[in-house]
């Protein structure tokens, strides 16, 4: 059975523990229970009474496909409210090889204390001077590890963002080429992990523990099922495979739906500059790879590796909501420029979304002209360092705004929009206000059912049908993410008749117990209720589920359309 | 009949309008009224849909003592609820002389537009550049309208941190000596006022209208008892005149309640230093002024004047709160060092208790040391330049805090603690908690029974009783700021029977209409009524009325005791 490491980073004392009350649950499921069950919902999440939970999925310890997503839970410096955030990267792969379901960071040592690197190997942490590390950027120190512990091993890092305990700070995890690539990008967790005072998290590379089926038979058929649904899907087999999320850029734009120059419009000129088909293009003349998986076992392989004009690595994990923000968002159409600010991020350790808003405040403020993405490179390196400019942009969108007297600010819960304007996506929106994390697309993607017509079809300019559709995929969500599966294994699913009881019999075959379609329903269900229940002891009410004023006073063009639902007309998306 | 003159800032447009459905309200109920009504809760505070409304009280057309205090509201930037900030100064009492209850000032100019002066006159409005003014500290452009419009001139400024909208500016209202001395604090106005591109409000010297007691006789009447009630008790005749509010650094200190660095005792030991006893008694060497009124028609004149060394003028309204802020709470103890504060809080139009608490979060955060007063000048004197840290530094202690990391926040609502440690004042506590304000001591200032003994008598550690206290403070203070009288009155009204039907007969004098004591109170309810449902339409709950859990935690010397209400105990302590 695999257990909870949870370590003391006052008293550095640690426990392996059962999973006891625990049991049956991983992932978010796991890192949200966890965090509404033992943190009180009104403390500053920067004390000592918060709590970091980093959890794999329910499946993490089996090879079934695309299973190795990461979960980090806390309450969350940004929004003030729970957080889960989702991560690639082989962190949650590697958690069984050491026994462990979860690892739990608890208390912060006294103000002034050095920070630490956590080795963590089977049955003993150890308590290293990170030293060595302090004021690295990511990838020179994962270097450092890679030099001290083999190329093979598995980190979690806060970059100069984190140590500064800042609210876009992510937590970057190691990818399978050993590149600290991968974000638990948003909510500013990398704060937490600052606050207290570990700089960096190394799993043993010599643990190799493992967990065998209880039903190896039943587990092992589907499996096989379960990659046959993966690779049956065009979009997960071949659209996410060519083109990566970027391939969004086009057909949201087409759609009108891309949010340009801080949600003014929704068409971008420059939007071919900037597609996945140039991406892919330029990837191929590069000689980089424009298919590539971000953890073990992926076989929907949406990530790639984008190498600069001299075809030296530039970044991986290039994401369309990266493209969008630093692109149209700021109207900057260099896509070699945005790669540098996606690299950029990821070594300081800063949530794109999140940055690429902040910039859009920065532009909206005058301290850089719209579309000139050098002077966005050099205001994101400010981050991290002792220019108190990078204190304010590294605080996010808000902040920013603040500092600056921007109101025109695109943030729910105090977090930054995504990569869809709501008035043209509506069911998005309902998400985006709806959800327990601050704006957020992947905890209800209603881009599907509006757009890509995938699980359904719905006008994506009206109100009808928008309530329910967010609902369940909220849901639905909250119970890929405990399984510990990529949120793009949806796109299959929601086409796919007997997906859900082929995710319950790989349960059922892990576990050697009965798991059925109504219990993976149930696994999200509860997660949400968690969540919802956390936020509300945390003050938050059906007011906070709206969307700025702006987005229901301005026409978005082509469309012109608003945003035109009431929070009270919202409530029904939320598990009651 | 007084009109509002509601003033568009963007078109320019403005009309004179009769109270109409706003008749018999003034000052807190009159600014509470209209921005409940007018304003939706949840729009950001900088935008053109936010209203600054600044209002003289019921009485402000009268010469009854103490009536001269303005009221200034809007939806505020620091607490994302409703605010009415109360100041001294002329302003109230020359509205009246227009004609005038209330300016309203509506929607804002395009980005990027010019500052303006606005001149009113008796039935016009004038536009003027302020580019004469902009960016000049608040006595220099006070100096720059009094060449203009004579040393008589009424003015309501921001200084530069108003300009760039932070969330510590205030309004800085002009006093009878014609400096630009006093401030609508709390809850960051004065960026309301900059963000509608608003330098400065000019009152027309030549204006003279005058108002009539409808009954003349009454009035006159209630009017001299009233003065005779007020003088007639020892802390409004005797108390206040001589030392000042800082008589209170002694005797709270002395209470162990004296919050010093950043809330963890209850004690300081430079006490004595910077106790109203040395102040006055340094004022009188210096040849200042130990007794000062704020306006006009002041009878208690608790302000004073205080000289440097050189004995040359350094500021006024010097109050309790900054002597405490800037001291205790810092470790500073040199009473000078305390004064450049209070004046450079003035010039940069900040608020003092924010700006204080601002400044032990950069204490925690070791950009200056403890105690050292000469460094917390300076970072001071970084607010409203072009300096990115004084953009962090102005926008007050949860940002601060924030941009570096501190978890120890003393903030209600966003808004920052005044000088009564709620472990020790239980009372205040209440009203930090419950007000609709933030954290704010004069909102019901239960320091009268726990600690002076006015008003009755309650054990100040314990529960006892508390609430109910705070709740009837809480309307009262709510009637005393709608009718435009110093707070300061509560003192012989608490200790004096027939007082509040005084009051009332002196509003039945002026209106020649029935008006009781139960009028008076029904003031103040319906003010709170409005307010509270402004804030719960804006998204606040009972998990808000909450301080920091470190007061819960951390027991404070000398008296060792927590915080221990729940928010749900607190909740009588609001109007239902």
């Amino acid at each position: 059975m695999l257990k909870i490491l949870r370590i003391n980073t006052r008293t550095r004392e640690y426990t392996f523990e059962d999973l006891g009350a625990y049991a049956g649950l991983g992932g978010r499921a796991l890192t949200s229970r966890i965090v509404s069950q033992e943190v009180p919902a009104g403390i500053h999440p920067l004390s000592a009474a918060n709590k970091l939970v980093l959890a794999g999925g329910i499946l993490a310890c089996t090879n079934a496909a695309n299973s190795g997503r990461t979960s980090v839970g806390a309450k969350s410096p940004l929004t003030g409210g729970i957080k889960e955030s989702n991560s690639g990267g082989q962190f949650a792969h590697k958690l069984p090889k050491l026994g462990l379901l979860a690892i739990v960071l608890e208390d912060k040592p006294e103000d002034g204390a050095d920070f630490t690197t956590l080795l963590i190997k089977k049955d003993k942490v150890e308590f290293l001077d990170a030293k060595n590390l302090v004021g690295k950027l990511n990838y020179a120190a994962h270097d450092v590890l890679k030099a001290a512990y083999g190329d093979k091993v598995v980190t979690a890092l806060v970059g100069p963002a984190g140590e500064q305990c800042l609210m876009t700070a992510n937590i970057q995890f190691s990818d399978p080429d050993g590149r600290p690539s991968r974000s638990a990008g948003r909510g500013g967790l990398g704060a937490v992990m600052g606050s207290k005072k570990v700089k960096a998290i190394v799993l043993d590379p010599e643990a190799k523990d493992s967990v065998e089926p209880a039903d190896g038979e039943k587990f092992k058929t589907a499996r096989k099922r379960w990659l046959d649904i993966l690779m049956g899907h065009p979009v997960t087999s071949q659209g996410l495979p060519t083109y990566g999320t970027a391939i969004l850029i086009n057909i949201i734009n087409e759609a009108g739906a891309l949010p340009t120059k801080n949600f003014r419009s929704g068409r971008f000129d420059g939007a071919s500059k900037i597609s996945g088909e140039t991406m892919t293009e330029t990837i191929k003349a590069r000689k980089g790879a424009y298919k590539h998986g971000c953890h073990t076992g992926c076989v929907i392989q949406c990530s790639q590796v984008y190498n600069d004009k001299n075809g030296e690595y530039l970044t991986t994990g290039f994401e369309y909501e990266t493209i969008w923000g630093f692109g149209a968002n700021l109207l900057v159409d260099d896509l070699d420029d945005i790669a540098v600010m996606d690299r950029t991020c990821d070594e300081i350790g800063m949530d794109t979304i999140e940055m690429a808003n902040t910039m859009a405040m920065a532009m909206e403020a005058g301290l850089v002209k719209w579309g000139d993405g050098k002077g966005v490179i050099e205001l994101l390196k400010k981050v991290g360092t002792k220019d108190p400019l990078g204190r304010i942009l590294g605080n996010g969108t808000d902040f920013t705004a603040k500092a600056f007297g921007v109101d025109r600010v695109p943030v729910v819960k105090n977090q930054a929009l995504p990569a869809y304007d709501p008035r043209a996506v509506k069911g998005i929106g309902v998400t985006y206000c709806t959800t327990t994390q601050g704006a957020d697309h992947t905890a209800g993607y209603a881009v599907c059912q509006n757009i890509l017509k995938v699980g359904g079809d719905v006008n994506t300019l009206g109100k009808a049908g928008q309530v329910e559709i967010s609902k369940n995929l909220q849901v639905a969500t909250a119970a890929v993410d405990s399984l510990g599966l990529c949120l793009f294994v949806a796109f299959a699913v929601l086409d796919t008749a007997d997906a859900v009881s082929v995710i319950a019999d790989m349960v059922s075959g892990l576990t050697g117990k009965p798991y059925t379609a109504d219990d993976v329903v149930a696994l999200g269900v509860n997660c949400l209720k968690d969540e919802l229940a956390f936020n509300k002891a945390a003050g938050f009410t059906a007011e906070h589920d709206q969307l700025p004023a702006f987005f229901r006073n301005e026409p978005l063009p082509p469309h012109n359309t608003v945003w035109d639902f009431t929070a009270e007309e919202m409530q029904a998306a939320k598990i009651a």
